[in-house]
């Protein structure tokens, strides 16, 4: 028996596979014979307010896990929030570390991104202080695939795979029509352009994949802009652009900006993004007189259980299991992050790595995968990210629906 | 050996299973001894400037018929031509007959909706008119289920489960929160809500489904819908609110029209609609304050072949080979209807139906399967609907992603 008890919470957006990565904290922990998996209720903003569950509660046998391992969306609930600075308010800590004390937490895993790796920063920078012998580890998940360190993010292959398939069956559904055509696909991803290159996996033997892809690693410029479209319209019937949510003029301003007379921003004073394929598809409607639809790939993209990778969701199981075993053995303060042993077979290996190199960083697309002209990938970026939309894994039907698990109440609430 | 060959064209808006209609027809013909089975290009305005194939150049094996089943849009391409009253003007129905007869066709399948009827039943009247032996029928199509006479129509059982199947992850990406969220979903349908009352399938043992539906055979009110929003937001954190892009207020304006400066029409003079979700989600952040996001489903609703149903692809193949069938038997200027021989074990069979009835008219909702209220939809309807979406039916997938049968050059061009 080990000694200690570990709690789990997720936070950040959703992804189609975060629960894969609870999956395998919660399953690697009994085997190895933890008495209580407990969850945080909204990750560390409901912690905070003592709200967590007791998992095994919930999760009551190896078909349920399975479930869970093909549920979108972040099964224990989530949250923006960021701890404040300990030397300006100390309070919330000593309130998060009272309830770890109250269930004799010993390990404790967050399953996020960039924000949340800064909430485990902190946390084990502050047991580090106060001398507690809790171990804090962070367990990678973004679809936008911007945390440094690692490989590639838990939840960017489904995201990808989605995406890819989707701007496949869009430039099909163009391709029937006599009319002339240009679509433009907006894509989430506010500073790395990951999802958006993603674009360019639709490209393979049956399909042309998308003519222009603008990441928002490069300025965007509205006259280059139609000049490339209608430099392609003149070969093609149908012109097919992926556009980043995240993309920016000269002068700094978000292209969807340009359409919108009231800015929102979240809890991290990040701006809301959207409106950027309709702003576009008004432009090149009034510029070239070619009919245009601007698509929102929107909330699915993210949360589409229907359609994931199975490297994705079996690396995501891996990530939790690997972060639970790392804990047991001593580790504190450590993200989780994927080494790539091979390419061809893929194969993929886990490390640990310091959380205080990875908080709070943005990792970019770089400049070897992008194309010289700033409009594509080149073949590096392809070569690393075709294996991630690799293998399928069909959810559970039930009368010819997706079934999720969910928190009981919480769930069909909603 | 059948004397006279077989032309088989599509038309009007793709489906995700319209193809499989096009192998219902090519198989069952081949099968039957039909020498040679073309396809239009591009539909009876194709046909009209010459455009065909011969499909046993494009389709060389069982395993091809597979594929093509699996590839959603329109295989042959598809036109939004509407044939001129002959008259008026006689020399298109002239050059398309001349075609017809060049080619020895004796059998003319044409794949589509309410206008694509229209199309049989002008080419049907008109080959009475000089005496021709050409059978003219019908194959209905259309992700709207608008088409009378008929129990459903295919392509509306694989829209319906996409759109169910979307709503219930939107459902579960927006429960993960804690804050609260108004979700609206813009789904398609211009005067027949038959798609956006399969947003309701999306409620089952684990979802509660849309709380509001907004179909546009009710008249939208603008202080109604805000009361109605209020009331549930008491009672939930979360709202999701599932509209029809055709919603009109009671001056027969379009919704989605208050937020346009150009309204742009098709062909057929019909106005293209869009915009409903984000206008209405804009007037509910402006008048509850409440986080609000508008989804629009898109063109995926119609072109999904990675969430097709089994029932609706197998029906869709059956309309084919048994309108095949009817052609022989020496039918025409007729239409395949489905017919539902019982509910629970669900079961279809085929018959025929009077082109003349069927063609330009619209089969609307129901009042009998509209809730009381207007904002939802009755058991009837979910009766009547849940069969639809049964079964599933997996894209061959090379390489992680769906793979589809091209036209050569047309489909690798896009």
């Amino acid at each position: 028996m080990v000694v200690g008890n570990v709690m789990v919470g997720q936070s950040g957006g959703p992804t189609a596979v975060i629960n894969s990565s609870l999956a395998g904290v919660y399953k690697t922990a009994i085997d190895c014979g933890v008495k209580t998996v407990y969850g945080m209720v909204n990750g560390i903003e409901g912690l905070s307010q003592n709200k967590y569950i007791d998992l095994s509660e919930y999760i009551k046998s190896n078909l349920e896990i399975e479930l869970l391992k093909r549920t979108p969306a972040s099964f224990l609930g989530t949250c923006r929030y960021k701890l404040p600075d300990v030397n300006v308010e100390s309070a919330v800590y000593e309130k998060i570390f009272a309830v770890l004390k109250k269930l004799d937490v010993k390990y404790f895993f967050y399953i996020g991104g960039n924000d949340s790796m800064d909430t485990i920063m902190k946390l084990s920078n502050y047991a580090q202080t106060i001398g507690s012998d809790i171990r804090f580890i962070g367990i990678p998940k973004t679809i936008d695939n911007d945390l440094d360190m690692t490989d590639h993010t838990p939840g960017y292959g489904s995201a990808s795979k989605y995406i890819a398939t989707a701007i496949k069956e869009i430039i099909c559904d163009a391709n029937t029509y006599i009319t002339d055509s240009i679509s433009v696909v907006e894509i989430m991803g506010r500073n790395a352009g990951w999802l958006t290159a993603a674009a360019a996996l639709s490209k393979c033997e049956d399909c042309a994949g998308p003519d222009l892809i603008y990441l928002p690693e490069r300025v965007f410029d509205h006259n280059e802009f139609l000049k490339k479209v209608q430099e392609i319209k003149k070969e093609k019937k149908i012109v097919t652009i992926a556009v980043s949510e995240g993309i920016k003029t000269k002068d700094g301003k978000y292209v969807c900006e340009q359409n919108r007379t009231n800015n929102v921003t979240d809890s991290f004073g990040h701006k809301l993004l959207g409106g950027t394929a309709m702003y576009l598809s008004d432009f090149l409607v009034e510029n070239t007189g070619i009919k245009t639809r601007g698509i929102v790939f929107s909330t699915l993209q993210r949360c589409a259980s229907h359609v994931v990778s199975r490297s994705d969701i079996t690396e995501a199981y891996m990530a939790g299991a690997d972060g639970l075993k790392a804990a047991l053995d001593g580790h504190t303060g450590k993200m989780i992050v994927f080494e790539r042993v091979s390419n061809s077979p893929y194969l993929i290996s886990t490390d640990l790595c310091d959380i205080n190199i990875i908080a709070n960083k943005e990792k970019c697309v770089p400049d070897s995968m992008i194309s010289a002209d700033g409009v594509g990938v080149t073949k590096e970026f392809e070569d690393y990210a075709r294996p991630l939309i690799i293998g399928e894994l069909y959810p559970f039907i039930v009368d010819g629906l997706p079934r999720h698990l969910h928190l009981g109440d919480r769930g069909i609430k909603g």
